[in-house]
């Protein structure tokens, strides 16, 4: 099959072979994947992953292994999208770890990432994920809908940690990708959202659901001085100056939840949250079903974040116009 | 009065009047004063401030102002601790902030803080503080256990902000003074509680209590690396490279308490946080009363925390004194 892998930082096309499954396993052929900032850090040499990248999909299974027939009838040929961690007990270790019999494999220590650690990914036309982690996608979800379920649900996992509605007010340090589902998310729960970005294009995709918005300017990655005032604040930006910003704005004994990862040591001040006695909450893996209920139901419409769609063979150039400025999510549709 | 003021990062006496009293406030003579790590960050230049430090004491009511015959005789000749943190209120303003209104004059943002913020602390013969900040020290409780009530109830901080007998297990990153009184309160809290530490000595004191001890070691600020599993941890060193080793010895969704400030932009790695889905906690000035009980019950006894106690004179080579590699508490006492 067709699939890209990691060399000298950047995406290369190889012909790899059938993903082998395991007993409980899919073989799922990729219809749409999408490029998130994580495949670019990726290629940048983060978890040394040298496999096959690719984390967001929605796909059609079209094999499974070790399973009953009923197990093999439902799924087969069933449009699917794939929680990402592959926790120890899918791996095959006994005896299971307590953060998988927990029901948290997000946090195994043994865990694989689909795309990230040790496990290929969507940037392929097929991928092999345990059943465990396949959701089915409701009929009048399309692929560009479902295509966003992995990082919507990793906005909704924000809801599962926090009260979210008490808070009654947020702001959204970033007007990225994952920055604006993350604003969505606390929109659609009722919350009145503010998305602090420094491009107009982006805040202008936010403002068209009724997300209120403020433009920060400031030279390189700088965000400027801004009032202090929000109970729950969201850094989405994956900066350290987003995190500055962020903590900034955040109210004394608020919430500022750390949506976005930024790897090796960055220049940070921690004692503004000391000082205001500040609850960060880290923030990582979400709850399919609820982003799937959200696409279901149409309570958000991932759609207009899309800047561009390529075909699967063109993954290079994919990947370098998903790091141009301005631009939004960037699809690959299989052939 | 003899005072104690920053003067090229130094300390330098100084004669100043008796501090005025606004109505509602006290005149307390300084009976001793504790030096801690917050006071040599002042004389580095921190909230530039110019005063008179030490915002550890205890002391003796020699004047009320504004009050009733009943409330002035409640508290003259009265043994006294001061909470730290002088609140709009007790300041003047009208109206009070909100922080104030709801009893959390540690966050308002006009507050002037004892030997901090824009008010002249503990490093002198005589201070002022509203009465409000005042709490009388039982009669079983001698001046040198008193003098840690302020330290003690940031300590105590950790209690009131999650329910911490529920972890069981706690590690505390840190041997000196606050992380020294941080462990004991979660020891007396019920908690199996690890000291991770570099000096000998300072582990030693909290073995004596009944505190498990990992001695670190490793050049200059660095931390090795250590085994995870704790599901709270507090960050008591101040330094970057102890925050490193506090993200990594706690467990995936556990609680890291930040307890102690470091200044300026310390390289960070936020990545464990996030990937972790760590809930990491700001926690400073906390409940006095709650502090005063541990002491009056002897359920905390800080004395062997005492390195030295200096003439309030000698305050210069106290402070000399006290950054000293493995000195504990300095005291300063009025002759």
């Amino acid at each position: 099959m067709l699939a890209f892998a990691v060399r000298n930082h950047a995406l290369a096309a190889v012909r790899k072979p059938l993903p082998r499954l395991r007993k409980g396993w899919a073989l799922v052929r990729v219809r749409l994947a999408g490029i998130c900032n994580t495949d670019v850090e990726i290629l940048r040499g983060y978890h040394a992953f040298r496999g096959t990248p690719g984390h967001e999909f929605v796909g059609e299974v079209v094999d499974v292994r070790g399973v009953s027939s009923g197990t093999k009838a439902r799924w087969i040929g069933r449009r699917v999208v794939g929680e990402i961690n592959i926790g120890c007990a899918a791996l095959g270790f006994r005896p299971v770890c307590r953060f998988c019999h927990g029901g948290m494999k997000t946090h195994c220590a043994r865990r694989k990432v689909l795309g990230i650690v040790a496990h290929d990914g969507a940037f392929a036309e097929y991928l092999a994920l345990p059943i465990e982690n396949l959701h089915a996608v409701p009929d009048g979800v399309s692929d560009a809908r479902a295509v966003f379920t992995e990082p919507l649900a990793a906005a909704c996992e924000i809801l599962t940690q926090i009260p979210a509605r008490k808070f009654r007010r947020a702001a959204v340090v970033g007007d990225g990708k994952l920055a604006q589902l993350v604003a969505r998310v606390l929109h659609s729960a009722g919350l009145r959202v503010v998305l602090f970005g420094k491009h107009a294009n982006k805040l202008a995709l936010a403002r068209r659901v009724g997300i209120e918005t403020r433009r920060v300017r400031g030279g390189g990655n700088a965000f400027p001085r801004a009032p202090e005032g929000y109970p729950l604040v969201v850094e989405a930006t994956g900066s350290a100056s987003g995190l500055a910003l962020a903590a900034q704005i955040t109210e004394p004994r608020g919430t500022l939840v750390l949506k976005s990862t930024f790897h090796g040591a960055a220049p940070v001040e921690m004692w503004p949250i000391v000082v205001k006695e500040i609850n960060l909450l880290g923030s990582r893996c979400g709850p399919f079903d609820r982003a799937l209920e959200l696409l279901r139901a149409g309570e958000i419409d991932p759609v207009p974040l899309i800047s561009r769609t390529f075909p699967l063979a063109e993954a290079k150039a994919a990947m370098k116009f998903a790091q141009r400025r301005g631009v939004m999510k960037v699809l690959l549709q299989a052939e």
